[in-house]
């Protein structure tokens, strides 16, 4: 089959490797039919991480079940599935209690499982034909029957809606609260969304780049461009100098100042000022250790010099990592399937596998426009989803 | 009337000053009968706060009502009452939440207020005859009737207990799950009782003061010297490899490396390693923003060299903060009345207002059993509350 | 001053009475500008309860602060604001809680106080031209600078609003879940706002008032007419046959059958079938106990004929009780204010206080359009606010 | 093998029936070493429930593994296991969500299985050699190194002591908090160890047997002799008339007043009396629907005449159902092996298989002393384990 292979830093290609195929009695084969470049494949892609050269990219999957193991009961040849990108094995001390980022039985001497990702376990990704799904009946939600026709939203809770979603839950929004936003790229505008859908009243998305600061107030959140001025001066702004009730991080270790430089603690010691005394913080943004390829000596051993007397003094408390998929999938497909949710308003391009290197080239450029990527590895050709029609989607 | 006043670094006296009065219809007059001295009194004992030179120490206060303004309904003359350290106003957003620790009234541009504590208001402490309590039917808990008979029990209802079984509840202390504790001081101690009293299973309690430890033992909890060997070594141990469940912080930024050198971040960063994936942290133990008077340039401006990379990892979580003492105070003096609490257990010396400095002098220098000290301002000389009879309650 | 004043079953009168005036240094004084009828208002109007003769109807109030007693900090004179129904002292075991509606101080041998209710303590009710507030720095809700313009939306906060989503915190809604809601009278369509504030996905509104229906159908409901086909059914129809995630009981004890019989037990009994396995119920429906007056025997005693048997099989829970309505009132004025509540939608009729005994006739008839009459004292005539109008809001 | 069968009301025997073996890839065959007689094994053996005649007693289980399906990994031939009582398939949205008692693979048309019970799927029970359990990497919980010197202990963890621990659970049991328990019996008699290990204060338990209550005692609770004195009475004097915090129902539906006399309303409207304004009640006691034998017509169709009234009033709450055993094996397992738990002490008679029929006998007569009765398949006699010994244990 053809699949999309690194090859080493910034060097990914479409490349002929063998078929997957079922390999335990518990697995299930699915022809992929959307699959997405994530801003966690960037880390990747940079040559940033230990990834193995060789390895297949793609851990946000969706497509059609073409075999199934015969210890599999639940899912079945023909079903339209899509996958958390965390794989767990649904019977560890972890998974048993929802918390299937961290299985310990996947990825033996670490706590969580991922398909193509460095350190996450052996597994495949699926940016090719083809992929093998661990414990299918526990890894695999069943779509319901508008599965085809909104599959551009579906294929976004595979990842970036639930660890948009799981943001606010970490920080514990609730209604009412006024919500603050670190980062407009795809997981903070599905973090965006997830407030609006958990009732909060003001949402302030802090980010510098024009067309991603529009699309966040296309979704109805405040747009805060920290390029013009301070964004913590802004948040006490619009919240009467007390700060935001709840915080977001959705930006990660890579964040940067106005002059583009790298400093990995400007987002979390933003959220302590822009937060309230007794506020909460949820962190989904990647936080890596160490991180030998950094600058600052801090960064190299993944520490961070972080303002820890004030945010003891204001009573805060942060919780971080990764999203347990499965604790939010259900709910939110839910959510799409009645036209509550459209979390697809954000992606701007749609390409075939072929594409795919381009495609990575323009993502990790951040160039503009280039919001979220999908491929489409069953079809030709690449499709610009244009402003003009999110607009149209948004209204 | 006779009260203890700081009159700059490690000078406090006891001397001669007016008595309080009811100033609000809504305030109380407690006679003070045990009222004791916190490690927290420390840092402004050292000189090591802003505090303002001529003020009354004492924020662990008990007595009797001596006194109502008119406006106070349910707390009557001849009440045996136990002040929780924070000053709540009861209306405020924070105090109607249960945040009485963050409270918005009491002390205008900060959340919170104390007695007799550097930046927490211009409330007087207790460490004295008398002490008026604002708003008396909010901040006066009403004993039972064997107030007197176990008045060295509730007095710890103001502060330590409290805190310490709020460490518990910020880390999410469950039935059955393994907890390490940094700090066998009074409140790392009070952590080990509500660790106990929740049901914890093991509880590591991580010190190198061989006398704490013993009393952490005596407690049922398991002493970690960590002058013998690295802590987080002995607390992987002791969890198969895993670590524990829960983590609390009962130490603050004043910590030390086993050569006694002050480094803010050792127990935070300890914490961290010897706590398991997605398990959760509290931290009591007080951080300051900033510490003009630390030698460590980031702990200067209250920041610390934080793992915020194996943190995020790990999928930890960490919550801070003062004790909302109301929130626990009812419940556990329940614990305390029905005999299934004895937090006593810790206190080593019992001395008479004239003897505070004395008391000051060593519970600063941590001397060898000076490990809690109250203070009767209607008695007469000290009691030194021998480790025989601490031995004969725990047992 | 004026005020209506309640002379026997269905015998309500505006009279003249002596004005209110502060009484404690923490009382409050308001001119009240609008007030509303509820539809607990007609258990007493209909001469259900043992409402004394004499007494003033009124708890859902909003005004403007005339006197303040010398206690009181954070309320002004001049200040809008807008009561909640539940009386509370603030602190009283459960006040200090957040559990207002059950108050231990302010009717001492009961737990729970109220303005001008049976059973609820002395207090007189605000459907009058001014009214006294106890505690008053609790009690008061101080509203934001768009109060005037507002004041149709804000003055739900007192009760209905909070009480409508008090039924959606008992049942436990979340994002997503399906939401089933008994009675689509103004408590129940407070809980379909709520549930739609939380993200619920189905929420299906059952009753068999055509206007009633089509209001919550306005308001993004499903409208189940269970006079057309058995509720249940069409609930189970709409959920793949496993039920509501949740359910709301907002109908109370005098529930009917489509014929018009009451039997008290229908609403529950229904639920338990509607709802799926290990779902959870929310009660706001007021249940008497007992009611004299009922013609079912075990009505008579407060007693309910309930399908236990089910209800256990299927793993539910039943949370129940008047709304604490502090615990909710500051974040859903929050979200009136930026815009995104806008309750007042389900109003349909502004009086005069001259003209509430008419607004009670009608009401209390459940004449068609007169879903919620609000009144005001200081102004003349009676105000439709038409259908259209309301459908002009809700576009 | 050897197995007890069900051979109609009072009926069981010991018979030869044909060896369990693997059927599916993910199943497990476990050699049963322990396995109890529960209360609910009663409801069937008296022949008041559909159990099909010819079926397998049988599901609180514990034994060595002896075979493993190829699609297992983390179970091992020799591993001590002990399986809840509920089987789950562990992939279900209820199981995924840690909801195993209500799965809905493996009972189709319901949601939950257990084995050896009428309606709860086909599944043999555990009083046999050897037993088939499904999806063993999910069902089995692996015991640590003292599975055999503390089988008796482990054992309980199948069932009753998750299932008293669940009931203090539902009713939100907090440290300091007053829980009145009605049963003492096996399973109310873990809800009192459970609520010590959850920090209670006062802990209640209501019955008329003396032994049993003698043995509640002995457990640290304070025993209730309805036979006496009213219940409500009592607990309302223990509590200063309030009430207690929490209440557990631990009895079922075959409830009887001091005269023996059967109402299925007795514990559940005591409970609305005994627990406070604003309580919570957990109910773990089995209630039917219907009940055909029953002689109240109420209890016939599964209904209770239930004093709703009252609970409505005081903004009670109920959370009902079996428990999900997989929620708290874990923790209590930690609890026992660290010797803070010893469920074992309840247990009064070993039996071999051979003499289960006269167990189940006495032990459906409640015959005086016949508390717990556990059977030891491979061993032979039985031994009566005395008071004397059970004080021994308990001191």
């Amino acid at each position: 089959m053809k699949a999309l292979v690194y090859y080493g830093a910034k060097d990914v290609r479409v490349s002929e490797v063998p078929d997957p195929k079922i390999e335990q009695p518990t697995d299930v084969l699915v022809r992929i039919t959307t699959t997405n470049i994530c801003g966690s494949d960037l880390h990747m892609y940079e040559g940033r991480t230990n990834m193995e050269e060789g390895r297949i990219f793609g851990h946000e999957n969706l497509g059609e079940v073409i075999e199934v193991g015969n210890a599999v009961v639940n899912i079945k040849v023909g079903d339209m599935v899509c996958m958390p990108f965390n794989i767990g094995c649904g019977h560890c001390k972890n998974c048993e209690s929802g918390l299937t980022a961290f299985c310990l039985t996947m990825n033996p001497g670490f706590a969580g499982a991922a398909y193509g990702f460095a350190g996450m376990g052996p597994y495949d990704g699926g940016q090719a034909e083809y992929l093998r799904v661990p414990y299918g009946d526990f890894n695999c939600l069943k779509l319901p029957e508008d599965a085809k026709e909104k599959e551009n939203d579906y294929v976004l809770l595979s990842d970036i809606f639930p660890t948009g979603f799981h943001a606010t839950q970490l920080a514990g929004v609730k209604p009412g609260d006024n919500v603050v936003i670190y980062g407009a790229g795809p997981v903070g505008l599905m973090a965006a969304i997830s407030a609006g859908i958990k009732g909060a009243n003001k949402i302030m998305v802090v980010d510098n780049h024009p067309d991603r600061l529009k699309l966040a107030e296309e979704l109805g959140a405040i747009p805060i461009d920290f390029s013009k001025a301070p964004a913590v001066d802004q948040v006490l702004e619009l919240t009467d100098g007390i700060g935001a009730d709840r915080g977001c991080e959705c930006v990660g270790y890579q964040c940067c100042d106005k002059h583009g430089h790298e400093h990995n603690n400007i987002t979390m010691n933003e959220l302590v000022q822009a937060v309230k005394f007794t506020g909460s913080i949820g962190v989904v943004g990647v936080f890596v250790a160490p991180d030998p390829k950094a600058e600052d000596p801090l960064a190299k051993k993944g520490h961070m010099d972080f303002d820890f007397g004030n945010f003891w003094l204001k009573g805060q408390s942060i919780a971080t990592g990764q999203a347990n998929v499965k604790s939010y999938n259900r709910q939110l497909c839910g959510l799409i399937s009645s036209g509550k949710a459209k979390p697809s308003v954000i992606i701007s391009h749609e390409l075939s596998l072929d594409d795919a290197p381009d495609g990575y080239k323009h993502f990790d450029a951040r160039d503009k426009g280039w919001t979220k990527v999908i491929l489409k590895p069953g079809k030709q050709g690449t499709t610009k989803i244009q402003a003009e029609e999110r607009e149209a989607l948004t209204a």
